[in-house]
């Protein structure tokens, strides 16, 4: 926090207003592109004020809403306040905020849940319609116009290049030291044009430390200077440190067999508690000169970072608890040398997560006995969160792990079920399936065979039994004997759970 | 055909053996790469051989099978003799053989379907287990022990590179003017030692002509003399031919609106009838200097090569009908110019079909309301085919798009359904689906945006009041509103046609 602006450049100056202004630039029915990713470097003064101004809007009963375009999650001052208001009419490529997520699972907003590496190219290519107007935090502009990206870069070059119209908040919380982080890659191209990313290690820099934009797009600059909003991570469960040893133990036996080098390969984390956990666990494990390609960066890949057991990260935004964003905000000049960010086509492109072997390690909400999995829909229909990266490092990452406890909801759900009532992930993409219970290993095994290991592994034992005699009936009466089912009752746990509230008998 | 031998490598011809005999060296049990691709280039004598030593062994109550790894599908003398005669005990990673798929779908043979562009990478990285043997069609041995590839490219560089020991089968049937045709890329790597792929217009070449196999592993050659025996293609019909017109009308759409180039972009196209009638239909169209960049080489792109409308080619595979074979196998000199044959993980690769944004066009079994293709498994457990190269070109091409007619089996069943029984491609991986009613655009739309475009221009007539009936209730009735859907019903159409014959009620 210090009082000395952080817009360098002189003739952009008088372009500064309040966010009530800027609010105002925004009319009722056009497309915004925003920052934000996982919660950081998203702009929290503008979207506050356009959600007023259609909150009036809606009070005089004139009707007022807007397509918000975004990298991923936000925060409870965009999301949360343009959907309280009613006032986005279409959101893409991820939420996680509670109200919007309300409101689209009751049909009162529309939602389109993307890979994230294709945002930026499908939005270049015209696909998702015109941007009218971007929205975009930045941590400070430089004398040359050029500006500093943020706590995420996220989708940010991608909205600066195509809207016609910019806004920007220069939120001076986030460190100056955070300059030279970044690393925005200018060589993507619309086909015929694309030529290779040349990028071979997860540190190599490709591209330019700052964003470039048009001045004469520029309409408002708006200050501010707030945190990130997050909330700070659960210490692990005892569920969470189940899963974390059964990975642990595999990745000890692939580096034995020299299927993995005793570095392992360039990790991908999802997000979440387990995720966190598993990182934690690689503090105390054999694996040295260690390396992430992922898209955010996690308290636990701080912790490695300092444990000096992880060289360096590569991401596209942070994802920290407020403990450990004042952390590295109070250690920056530590961690620029060990952190880059990029923008999220090429911390998620399938070119790269291909090259560099990442090893993908995901959440799920259910996985059925042939490996399919369902990231996204909760009994089949209603959203949770949205495929986010993960489909974009499951099929293109040398190793696909997905993790999960065995059960939801107190033990109602299994999470291993007879059809996953719908697919993020089919089972070509998925090589391990990991649960407190124990882990499959689904690599060369025909569909009959991964439902073996996986109801022997992964299944809780409150359920096995009731997936065994399912998968046991399936194998006499199923129409083909490829991957069994009955048609009848694949879905019924499901249905069960809707109608009794568990999906116990 | 000629008598002269195309084994200019004077010290492997003592190598020279009887289909018999080479089969002699295959044991029981063993892992056996063999080359063969869309019905090109597969071996055929010594699969034959093995089937009958299979047979004699079974005969006299003696266990025998192999685990048979090719580079899709292969033609009668392979698959379907080695399945006839049992002996496959697993079978990866695709399959088109009547025999074959009856034994899978009976339950009597393990089938591991796969993307396409995965298995050699796997292969390599262990994942599959060890590979022992390679039994690969060459059309010729040069005097410096490199090989002439035949009608296929597939995983021979692969299974030559990893098998213990080699069988040749060097078939003189293959013109020999095919040497120059095709382009072995030999710089593939494991991670972390990847690194771009040098390849950025459908017609570079980045590697050698010919194959690489150490003389040491070579334990017999047989010569021989056959055609690849493929199907010929049933003119187009006239679900085909509007198809065909739809798409056409949406390419010239995208033209005008800029979003494709007057050439359009590299075409990928799956196989079958309805494939092959677009790119007839290609011909009387208004784009020129085309390309493809494709998985096969089928007879509308020897068409379209002749018209002067494609410009050049690039696949790993012929899939040519007998009378196309002959006809270029005569007109070799004009098609080496215009065609480039490369392993499947180089034609299949993400990072080229993304850098080149290709334009995919596969088939499909069932699509739903929401878009989620199934190309795989008929009522949910049944194999058709398998995955094939359709997923590495629908997630990563510029535009995906999936055709079909719009019901099967004399119109019992409808190929729109309420819920796929089983997903090949979701939602994302879906921009485009046509069948002879007309063409949904989905890029950009939410998942009930989505549903309404679907069953308006896609479902029969038949069917159409159906699909909008339950549709309409799950928009009522659903858990969640993000893909409304009645846990009940959602697959209660295939449990119709199971039990009764047809999804009619
Ligand atoms: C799948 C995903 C939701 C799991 O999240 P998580 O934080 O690891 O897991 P949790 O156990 O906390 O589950 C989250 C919620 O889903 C619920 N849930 C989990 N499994 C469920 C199931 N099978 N049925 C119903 N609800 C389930 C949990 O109860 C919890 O609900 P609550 O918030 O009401 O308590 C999350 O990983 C995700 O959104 N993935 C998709 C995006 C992605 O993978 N990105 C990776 C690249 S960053
Ligand atoms: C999906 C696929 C099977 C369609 O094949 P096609 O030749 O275009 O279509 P057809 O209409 O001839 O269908 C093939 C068979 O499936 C049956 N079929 C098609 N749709 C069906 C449905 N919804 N329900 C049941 N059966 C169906 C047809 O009746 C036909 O059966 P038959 O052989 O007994 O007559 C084929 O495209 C495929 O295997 N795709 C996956 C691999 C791929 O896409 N590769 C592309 C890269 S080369």
């Amino acid at each position: 926090m210090n009082g000395i602006s952080r817009i360098a450049c002189a003739r952009l100056r008088h372009k500064l207003m309040s966010a009530q202004d800027a609010a105002g630039l925004i009319p009722s029915g056009v497309t915004v592109g925003m920052s934000g990713f996982t919660g950081s470097g998203y702009p929290k003064a503008v979207p506050m004020a356009l959600a007023s101004r259609i909150e009036e809007a809606h009070a005089a009963g004139t009707p007022f809403n807007v397509r918000v375009w975004t990298g991923a999650s936000t925060g409870p001052e965009l999301d949360g306040a343009l959907a309280k208001a009613d006032g986005i009419e279409l959101r893409l490529p991820y939420n996680s905020d509670p109200i919007a997520r309300e409101k689209i699972n009751r049909g009162e907003m529309e939602y389109l849940d993307m890979h994230l590496s294709q945002v930026a190219p499908m939005a270049w290519e015209g696909f998702l319609g015109k941007l009218d107007m971007a929205v975009i935090e930045v941590s400070g502009i430089r004398a040359d116009g050029t500006l500093i990206p943020s706590s995420s870069v996220g989708n940010n070059k991608t909205w600066l290049d195509c809207a016609d119209k910019v806004i920007l908040e220069v939120n001076r919380w986030q460190n100056a030291a955070l300059e030279g982080m970044h690393d925005i890659y200018y060589g993507t191209a619309l086909p015929p044009h694309r030529v290779p990313i040349p990028l071979v290690r997860p540190d190599d820099r490709i591209g330019e430390p700052v964003l470039r934009c048009d001045p004469e797009k520029i309409v408002a600059i708006v200050e501010t200077d707030s945190p990130d909003r997050n909330l700070p991570f659960a210490p692990p469960d005892a569920n969470a440190q189940a899963i974390a040893g059964h990975l642990l133990e595999f990745f000890r036996h692939e580096v034995a067999k020299g299927r993995l080098p005793q570095s392992l390969l360039p990790i991908q984390s999802g997000v979440g508690n387990i995720a966190n956990a598993v990182l934690s666990g690689l503090i105390d494990s054999p694996f040295d000169d260690m390396t992430a390609y992922t898209e955010v960066v996690q308290d636990g890949m701080i912790d490695l970072l300092e444990a000096g057991k992880l060289r360096m990260a590569s991401a596209t935004a942070f994802s920290l608890s407020p403990d450990k964003a004042a952390h590295i905000n109070e250690n920056m000049a530590f961690f620029r040398d060990r952190l880059i960010l990029r923008p999220q086509e090429i911390s998620n492109h399938p070119e790269l997560v291909r090259r560099l072997g990442c090893i993908a390690m995901n959440g799920l909400i259910e996985a059925d006995i042939y490996g399919n999995v369902n990231s996204t829909h909760i009994m089949g229909s209603r959203i949770q969160n949205g495929i986010g990266g993960s489909g974009d490092f499951a099929r293109n990452g040398y190793i696909s792990i997905f993790m999960t406890p065995s059960t939801a909801k107190q033990g109602k759900i299994s999470a291993i079920v007879p059809q996953v009532s719908h697919v993020d992930h089919i089972t070509q993409d998925v090589q391990v399936i990991v649960t407190e219970q124990g882990l499959a290993d689904l690599r060369g095994l025909s569909p009959k065979k991964r439902a073996d290991v996986i109801i022997a592994n992964c299944a809780h034992p409150d359920y096995r039994d009731a997936l065994e005699d399912y998968y046991n009936r399936a194998k006499i009466h199923s129409y083909g004997q490829q991957s069994p089912s009955l048609l009848g009752e694949a879905l019924s746990w499901h249905q069960r759970f809707v109608e009794t509230g568990t999906m116990r008998t």
